[in-house]
C-alpha cells in the first residue's frame, strides 16, 4: 500500500498492508487531513518516525475480534490508544495513560496510508448524513468540545477565542453551535470570515479593549504573546483556557494569575460522540476551511501546500 | 504617634494620629507582623510610599458611624478596601475592585503605627481565647484558606505544598487542620519541623519522586523553578495552585499544562472568618514561627531582622 512516512524526512513509500492485532480493526482510508501537529513532527516534535497522520475517515475492512458489528462501516478513530490497565485507562482517560500510543504521533503508525489499524474501542461510526469531507474534521472538533467537557461555560458568560487559525475557528464555531456567547479575535478579516459567515461574532485584535471584561478567554494562537494577551483580557477570577502547546518558552510574568486569581486550564484531545452529533445535525460547515484535496500520489505536495501561509486544511484522498 | 514609613527609604517618624472618615474606625495597634510583601515594597514593589504594614491586631478606639458595636473590641482588619460601588464590590469581591486600596500596600497607610483607620466593614472581632500573638497571623492564614474557598480539595486527594517558608508552612498547617491529606516539601529539615511538630507530613525535595502522583500541588516557593517543579509533580488533570507572585519572569514552557490538561489556579487574599475559627479552636499554633518581637522604637531593627536568612515572622509591639 502507499503510505506517507516521516523518517528524518518525508517520503511517499510502498509498504505492507498492516495486520490488525487481537481486538483491532483494519480500516481502509478514504480521506485524511493534515494537522499542524503533523507539520510540527516534520520539524522534530515528539521524535516520531513512521507513517504520519491522525485525522481520518475510513471503512472497516477486517476485524480481529468476536464483535464484528463495525465491519463495512464508515468510522473515525480516537487517536490515543491506552494500555487498558493503568489507573487512567480504567477511568476512561486513555489520553493520559503514561504508556499510551498516539496515532501517527507517538509509537504508532498513522493514517496517511491506504490502510491503518486501530483498537475497536476507539472507533466511532459515522452516520450516512455526514460526508467524508465533514467527518475528517471530527478530531479537531472533538478537541474543541473538550473545553466544555472540562469547564462549565454558562450562557451569560462572555467568551473570547484568541486566534483566527483552524484551531480558533473550530473552537469558536463549536461554541456558537452550542449557543454560547463567543467572539473570535484575530489579525485577518478574511480568516475571521469563516467564523462570521456561520454566525460567530468577530473582532480584530487591535479593536479589543483590555478592560478585563471577558469571563472566559481561549488561547488558540499557539504563541506566548497570545497567552499574555489572554492574561490581560480575562476578568479577575476568570478562566483562561490554554488550547495550544507552545514549543519554545520566553520570559513570562505569572504574577497576574495570582493577583487576579485567574484559572488557567490546559485542554487537549476531546470526546468524539458530541462532535459527531454536531456534524450529524449540520451545526457546523467545515468546507470553507478546506484549502485543497490531493490524491495519495500527491501526498508530499499536499504536505508542502499545508505549510503555506494562509492555507487552512489540506486533505488527502486515499481511496 | 510613632509610625514606620517607607518613602524611598524606611524611617521611623512621629506623625499625626489619623482621623477616621465616615464609616471608618480608629484602631489602636497592639501587635503587627512583618510580611514578605512589606520587604518587597522596600525593594520597589507597588511603588508604595506611606506607612507600611497590613498584618495587625488592635483595639477599636473611635468609630465614625452610627453602629458603635465594635467600640473597645479587639479586631483584625481585612486588607482590601473596595470602592463599594463596582460590580466586584457589589458581589462581595472587594479584593478585585479595580479601584481598591490595600492597607499598607496600595493607596492607603498601613498599620505599622500606633494607630490606623479602616472601614468598619472589614473589621473582625477577635475572641478572648485568641492571643495577640496568634491573632496577628490571621491575614496569612486567611490567604491559605482562600485555596479551599476556591477549590474543592477532597479527603482522598493527595496534596503537596511546595515551599517550607512561612507561606508554605501556613498553608500546610491549614490543610492539616482541615483533615486534608497534605505533605509539605522543602529544602530544610529544620524549617519543615514547624509543620511536622503539628502533625503535617513532610519530605525533603530531593526525596520526592516525579511520578505525577499528586492531585493538588500548591506552589509556595515564590520561584519559577518551584512552578516548574510543581508542573512536573502534579498528575494529569490535576490542580496546581499558584499562591505566590513571582516578580521576574524567565523562560517557561507551558506545553505540559496543555498535554496533561492541568489546571493552574491563582489564589491571593482570603476569608477571615474561617481563619479566626481555626485560631479560636486552637487548631494551629503559630508561636514556633515567631522569630522575634520588637517594640515600636526598634521597628527598623525588626525590619532588618525580618530580612535575615532563616528568619520567619518578626512582630512589632506598638502598645
Amino acid at each position: 500500500m502507499k503510505a506517507l512516512v516521516f523518517d528524518k524526512k518525508l517520503k511517499l513509500v510502498e509498504c505492507e498492508k498492516p495486520c490488525p492485532a487481537q481486538g483491532e480493526a483494519l480500516i481502509r482510508v478514504t480521506l485524511a487531513g493534515i494537522c499542524n501537529t503533523d507539520v510540527e513532527i516534520t520539524k522534530g516534535y515528539k521524535d516520531f518516525s513512521g507513517i504520519l497522520g491522525h485525522e481520518v475517515v475510513g471503512v472497516v475492512e477486517e476485524i480481529n475480534a468476536a464483535d464484528r458489528s463495525l465491519l463495512g462501516k464508515r468510522v473515525v478513530p480516537e487517536i490515543n490508544f491506552g494500555c487498558g490497565n493503568c489507573r487512567w485507562c480504567v477511568r476512561g482517560l486513555a489520553g493520559h495513560c503514561p504508556d499510551r500510543r498516539t496515532l501517527g504521533i507517538n509509537g504508532r503508525d498513522g493514517c496517511f496510508a491506504e490502510y491503518f489499524t486501530a483498537p475497536l474501542g476507539v472507533l466511532h461510526e459515522v452516520s450516512d448524513t455526514v460526508s467524508d469531507e465533514q467527518a475528517v474534521f471530527v478530531e479537531p472538533l472533538a478537541a474543541a468540545l473538550e473545553i466544555v467537557e472540562q469547564l462549565h461555560i454558562k450562557p451569560l458568560d462572555r467568551v473570547l477565542v484568541l486566534g483566527d487559525g483552524k484551531l480558533g475557528a473550530t473552537i469558536a464555531l463549536s461554541f456558537c453551535a452550542q449557543n454560547l456567547n463567543a467572539t473570535i479575535v484575530g489579525l485577518s478579516q478574511s480568516k475571521l470570515k469563516i467564523a462570521s459567515s456561520q454566525g460567530v461574532k468577530t473582532a480584530l485584535l487591535q479593536d479589543i479593549k483590555t478592560d478585563r471584561a471577558w469571563d472566559v478567554v481561549v488561547e488558540a494562537t499557539g504563541t506566548i504573546s497570545g497567552f499574555e494577551t489572554a492574561l490581560a483580557l480575562v476578568r479577575p477570577r476568570g478562566m483562561l483556557v490554554l488550547k495550544s502547546t507552545v514549543a519554545s518558552g520566553k520570559e513570562l510574568n505569572l504574577a497576574p494569575i495570582v493577583i487576579n486569581e485567574i484559572t488557567v486550564l490546559g485542554s487537549r484531545c476531546g470526546p468524539f460522540e458530541p462532535a459527531l452529533r454536531l456534524l450529524d445535525k449540520e451545526k457546523i460547515d467545515f468546507s470553507p476551511m478546506i484549502s485543497g484535496v490531493y490524491t495519495a500520489d500527491r501526498a508530499i505536495e499536499a504536505f508542502e501546500k499545508s505549510r503555506e501561509e494562509g492555507v487552512l486544511k489540506v486533505l488527502i484522498k486515499f481511496s
